[in-house]
């Protein structure tokens, strides 16, 4: 079993893609919001790129069966149901409901992935599940971290190394990590006496704090509430 | 200033690389090859993509004052007067010689960032001096490992994250670090009590390992064996 991480968020060829599994992480916060939305009773999540398209897309389906989620510039989009903070998906507001999320780096990773064998949403609140989905799938992994506006996101790789650790504790000598998973572990390894810390000290966490957000960091550095493993499979992200 | 470092080895974009003083990293072996061939007396470097390249280069100069060097696949180039070994570049035969380098990942790294105010060579053999160079230029810096392959390359990281810190050292909170550019650093302080072990746990490392080239692993992991600051500028690596 082999196990990279794409450390800057470019879309993978498909020969590196057929045939494996790929887990999209986005602490901050677009996989939390799935995490959680999904873990409260949301239906479905269609994840797309642009604001265009999430109204669109809500308009093809019947009134009230639909709610718009998502973020530019990490604050809510006009005319939105939610932003992109976690603890706003409540259980009275979001179940039974599909969801419609565009975000600024993680619903477009779910895309440049599309031709990967299996697609999983990973973060720190389902770490343990999502790492148990990889070691049962019996596949290669790809960690594929959302990253921020294109570039390398430490929080996001910082969680890639977490889930790289529990399967590495489960597979021990019959595993074959790549250098930037060997080093994405090492990352975790550093940050995991308080995962918050990672994400205090991001690019992405700094700007979110500046926006008053710190509640979102807390949320999200939360681990392991949780043992759903959103797919993405046919465009849609659901829970199997 | 700003420190940045790109961890996969594609080009920046020109808005990136103009104002910045970018230094290329590949430990194992180009870089170190560069710094050791300049530091025995070679006259100066030119650096070039394919096998075709070099031995085109070479004609246009006189016969007796160039000589080639490179590897494919980590071996002498067949008709080639060095390998990629930083030893075999020895005083006696490379004093006062023009070499035409060509090698996998490092040589094509120098071409990648052509459009930068300056460009350094940077290896474990002249870290100190090259992190006074970066200080002494006052611009914002990007640190470009080689890759292997198109792939993160854990020794040259290791290698940028080494500056990185002795950049830091002396400017303190005058600096702006990047994401990547703290995970590196974090990466170097992972290995620095011996930095040998990051090269032999590297993939390129183990090939060359394999190879039966482990003198190279030691050799390229020494620290500070020289002041040298290799500069690349038209085309040419030469000490100014």
């Amino acid at each position: 079993m082999q196990i990279d991480i794409q450390l800057l968020p470019l879309p993978p060829s498909i020969e590196i893609l057929s045939g494996r599994t790929v887990v999209v992480i986005d602490v901050l916060r677009a996989t939390s919001v799935i995490v959680s939305a999904l873990a409260r009773g949301a239906a479905e999540i269609i994840p797309v790129s642009t604001v265009e398209d999430a109204t669109r897309v809500a308009e093809t389906f019947p009134r009230g069966s639909t709610l718009l989620g998502g973020e530019r510039e990490s604050r809510k989009i006009e005319g939105f149901d939610f932003g992109n903070s976690p603890a706003e998906y409540t259980s009275e507001k979001i179940r039974g409901k599909r969801l419609i999320l565009t975000t600024t780096n993680g619903t477009k990773a779910f895309h440049s992935v599309a031709g990967a064998k299996e697609i999983l949403a990973g973060s720190f609140l389902n770490a343990r599940a999502t790492a148990q989905r990889c070691l049962d799938s019996g596949r290669d992994i790809l960690i594929f971290p959302s990253g921020d506006k294109g570039r390398f996101s430490i929080e996001d790789v910082a969680c890639g190394g977490m889930l790289i650790e529990r399967i590495a504790e489960r597979r021990g000598r019959h595993l074959d990590l790549s250098d930037a998973a060997f080093s994405s572990r090492l990352l975790y390894e550093r940050f995991k006496g308080g995962l918050v810390e990672v994400l205090r000290l991001s690019d992405h966490g700094k700007d979110l704090l500046a926006l008053g957000l710190g509640e979102d960091l807390l949320y999200c550095a939360q681990t392991d509430i949780t043992d759903l493993v959103p797919i993405f499979t046919h465009g849609v992200i659901r829970i199997f």
